[in-house]
């Protein structure tokens, strides 16, 4: 049995966006034991990464990390793209997207998801604007 | 329950070859409702993406970034790589392949994958030569 | 039906630790036919890969390239990052576990991972010091 349950989260550009308590929340709702929750970004410039959330500077160091890995369309290094349709940072958007991840499988125990102590469940947004993003959790049982 | 199904792809050469159509016909097949569908690649110089698939530049651009970040290894750049068995582009095929993804879960819903308007399935092939690529699909309900 | 199994694994420093026998293990005492495995690690310092097993030359090359992508914070070209609490392979660590997987799905058919001839699955440590390291493992079916 899968119990579906979508969430929409609003960014404001580029960043990490948590929404691990949103998940537990869903799970903790569905009052199960063991089973299998599987997270999916229904976009191609916004991943999915399960990093720290401890320290605030883990993600902000994550960001400039691919900031600088894959630079705007705009940067002399990125010249050889061809998909500039929406601006210097569409392209980029999606190679860090590739990089990453669009769908993470947790198993749940006891009810709960099996997260580690300092692991935190995030949105990663690509675009330089707002953007309201689709996440679909599906809990298998 | 889980239904398993395989699909073989030709390749011709390194590049992305979409099979979002075969993915949905085998969940169609199935008529179920809600579920989780797994696409596996067996492979480790092959692999996966969820990426755009309207504008066909995006992934000839996703394309030429990976050859950029993880050249052939007769590139000065990778002189440093041991395993040269099979030529210059198997080693840096297994990278591209970290890079990515070898599995991808994708919800169940209303008897459809939960896909975004312009998601699509790929095959992402990093070997020069045609090879024959064998994905495995499971749908679990 | 879900099961659940954990799994530690001692490191020694950063490389990859092959556990498909570990995995192997698991899913045969469940005696299944058809179903998913979720491997899952605990950790933001250390990540899943499924890569060859064959040429042992594979798994130092994936781990010699990813030190070239992402070298210490005590590197010129990481002077950028903030986060270095834990010394120079801490920050980097989690960079190049955003970069692989922290979760991987592999299905099972005929009681067996469908795992192509040469996928093994590996831990990929990205710390110096050794470790333990926690996997769950779910069988769904």
């Amino acid at each position: 049995m899968t119990r579906i349950h979508a969430i929409t989260l609003a960014t404001r550009g580029q960043g990490l966006y948590e929404f691990t308590a949103e998940a537990e929340a869903f799970v903790a709702s569905a009052g199960i034991g063991s089973g299998l929750l599987t997270v999916f970004v229904r976009h191609t410039s916004a991943s999915l990464l399960i990093q720290e959330n401890a320290d605030p500077d883990v993600v902000a160091d994550l960001q400039a990390f691919f900031s600088r890995l894959v630079p705007p369309a705009s940067s002399p290094a990125m010249d050889y793209l061809v998909h500039r349709l929406e601006g210097p940072d569409d392209m980029p958007a999606h190679i860090k997207a590739a990089l990453t991840q669009t769908s993470i499988g947790i198993p749940v125990h006891r009810g709960a998801m099996v997260l580690g102590r300092w692991q935190g469940l995030y949105l990663f947004e690509h675009r330089d604007r707002p953007h309201r993003r689709e996440i679909v959790l599906a809990l298998t049982t």
